[in-house]
């Protein structure tokens, strides 16, 4: 953000900067992606951006979680146009809705999307931390095609790929973890990959670490993720739900590929903190020490 | 909400409803007014109706908590304009802000708003439980005129009302509990009044509660708390945070005041719960058993 | 606690001190009495010391909580023998018991129990909160005389109390709260009194307020419930859930009643925050300044 | 447990059944072992039968977590002369220690005790959830050799690793995981083993696992894997914190190894349970269907 508005340029440069590391796809407006303190206006603004820059050349996901289901309805139509590929969606993040309520409104959803939906369980930020029969349900709604998981929760991964591993004719469904330090034991596993905020500042990294999982390299794994770990740094300093947020945007901006404005009302990291992301840059050889 | 969208015949209805009943102000758009659900349009429609409809017989408080800034500050224009008094304001609800997080927020809005402000705690939707320091820092800003407090929490009750006693300048700021229960012994240990989400069903109930506590006459509260008590009946018939909103739509149904709509993604209960709150309402002599 | 041993003389002093305020009864072994940090043998020793220092002259209740069934079986049948007259039971606090697994706690409890019980509801301690159903099914158990709910839940206190009243043929179990700061509303809405853990320190404060909500003075319960709030800042000098003990003890120690000692892991407050408790004390003129 | 005692002859007969099983060492009183059920002389008594029964064939280690210090002191001693090798202690479970009353703790524990120590993090049970400065500081303490953690929380065990893995001067402590689910990809990652309820049952499949990951064999791990969470189907019969000793006990009778019998106040499965776990280990094999 900058000066209240969708930072369009540095929105450009970042995706170049993703891309350039190699990921394999985009996801945008989650949680790290302030999706929820977005206008539907700037939402809008952003997925067009967003797909006008990337033209194709890696899938896009667009998180259209909202407590409004109308604007999420109209937010899903302006991604299939802007050349997304598929939509996440976690509940509603005010009046929790109960299991069988989720399922409902699943099932009002998803008659009116025009791409496939991927699945949002993010219990720290919606209340609702969507269990193994829930989501198995979920799973088995035509057009779902697969789960990101915040949650944290390796036992729950591991009942999910038990219960994708049972079925009798196998949909193919697939995981991604959002913990980006859960990436390699959950591709090691079984999971399809991870949507990580980390890989805003060093997406070489974790593109890296994706592919030593995929190959079942455990010595590069355990080298790379003592480096992830060491990035991870970036994430402790503040101490509330934004800092993680603030740790990437401020190093984004270290590193010259955008600027640190976070959307209103939270504030870029100050001074000290900035300091201490610069440091842990500097250790791991990202900006000069 | 009627076929997705705002019922507005219903809402004059039920504004008329509840001034019969005798109530001191309207608070519009809170958690029992599903204004999370409401998109930024139907929100702006319902202010502009109410205030047309209550045509400044009684106050008007909006809540104008969002997640998105920018709409929370055109809300509270709107507000001004259709004639509200005062409005209210939770953290924002999905990032969840640090005390410091939330002050600046508050900095934020209040050079900007046209009317006076509460706030508003309501952890079980927010994640945020606004302590007393803060609580007590939020209040002395100028502008601030009061607190919804939705935590169920006497304590905290306790002591924010010690702290008002011992306030060299008192600044007078107002009390309000959100937990209808607790309307009693507020008013009686010092507060200016709940918001009630029973009283839409019947509204005269708590207002005669809420000046029999005024007037200190226990007996006459210990019979009306009973009858509160008994009312409460239909909040229980659903397991999830939707319960209450659905058992107070479904009991103005019943009394022909408005239709039961829920806003999307929720639903309005069924036959079996509402024949549960159907014998509720009858058992109390509201309808016809 | 004094040298790791039951500070028998400290008890008869604090007895001494407390039956001097007036209070109608003693609660012994509860969170603030530290029974869960003390041996089976010293719990065995403060009863019979503190039976033997009351004489009857007050009713006597003891917590038997414990992980170890053996263990309450046991100390149940001292109690009796050292002159107490009522038990209270709050579930085992490691294994958290379901409410099925609660009442079946109970019914195993019961028959070997030579006193009356009251059921504790504790759910900061035992991770387990005792709801409305269930404690209406343990309060039907012959031999359950009542319910001390430490939840600090106004709302949860109407409900039981509604049942209560509704009973077709009324049993007259007790309610006391363990929330001091809500002692007062709580007897002017039916409850039978408090646990107090404040009580120890100013005793009269206490047996003045429940007199005055029993009279329902509401200007005198204001001036009362004032300086209990004052007095409340003995327990805000810590961080963790040991705070308010320490806070009690420390004051304790400074009334020259008893010694500051808390049973082992724990320790006493070091200087700074036992100046702190001084000047809170002082201002209450309960010590010189 | 049977008919109020412990079940001597069924503890040898399972000790038997797990070194059979190939297991690398027995791990006594913690959760699945009911330790907080038992009586200070159930306790002893448990310890030496085992020690005895053991002679020094795998190591012992053995939970002395309780509530009350002199107690955990006492056990301390007796272990060390049944022939245990090391202890493990979580936080006393009813009030909860902040981080330096923790640290606290165990310098008031570590001098007295006669074996080395492992730190049990179990914030399900405890209400303490050890946080990563807290272990790093209490595993830097001479005479503490490991954490077992069971908080399910693998970002925490990578935390923990990366510190491990930047001590300038390598104390070599060892982390074992408490999540049985969670065994191989610790292990692969470099945890030392785990404490695995579910080795009671099938000692030989987490034996195996265990060393397919430390051969970081990762087809053979995903076949074992599967098998494991196949197994993990006798924890889901039931809805409280008893359920997965409950299943455990039922699945070890089933295989009569030995008796069911909980230790009080909990129950056995009943009938409809014990015929579903009665399916699950048919299905694998472990009895005849």
């Amino acid at each position: 953000m900058k000066d209240g508005k969708i930072d369009g340029e540095g929105l450009d440069k970042l995706i170049e900067h993703v891309l350039a590391g190699g990921v394999h796809g985009l996801f945008l407006l989650g949680t790290t992606g302030e999706g929820p303190s977005l206008s539907q206006g700037q939402k809008i603004q952003m997925v067009r951006r967003a797909g006008a820059q990337v033209k194709k050349r890696v899938p896009i996901i667009v998180a259209i979680t909202d407590t409004v289901v109308e604007d999420t309805l109209e937010l899903a139509q302006v991604c299939a146009k802007a050349g997304a590929d598929a939509l996440v969606v976690a509940p509603p993040y005010y009046l929790p809705p109960g299991p069988a309520e989720f399922l409902a409104y699943l099932d009002q959803l998803l008659p009116a999307l025009p791409l496939p939906l991927f699945l949002y369980n993010m219990p720290s930020m919606t209340k609702v931390s969507l269990d193994t029969p829930t989501l198995a349900e979920a799973l088995a709604r035509p057009g779902v095609i697969g789960v990101k998981d915040s949650s944290g929760d390796m036992g729950l991964f591991h009942k999910l790929l038990s219960l994708r591993a049972a079925e009798p004719r196998p949909r193919g469904w697939a995981f991604f973890t959002g913990s980006e330090t859960l990436l390699a034991e959950s591709v090691l596993f079984g999971a399809q990959g991870g949507v990580c905020g980390g890989a805003n500042v060093d997406p070489a990294l974790f593109v890296e670490l994706f592919e030593a999982a995929l190959a079942r390299r455990m010595d590069r794994i355990l080298a790379l993720q003592g480096r992830l770990m060491a990035l991870s740094a970036i994430y402790g300093h503040g101490h509330h739900a934004s800092s993680g947020i603030k740790g990437i945007k401020c190093a984004l901006s270290l590193l010259d590929v955008c600027g640190d404005g976070m959307a209103a009302p939270f504030a870029a990291f100050a001074g000290p903190e900035r300091q201490q992301v610069a440091r842990d840059l500097g250790a791991l050889g990202l900006i000069p020490r």
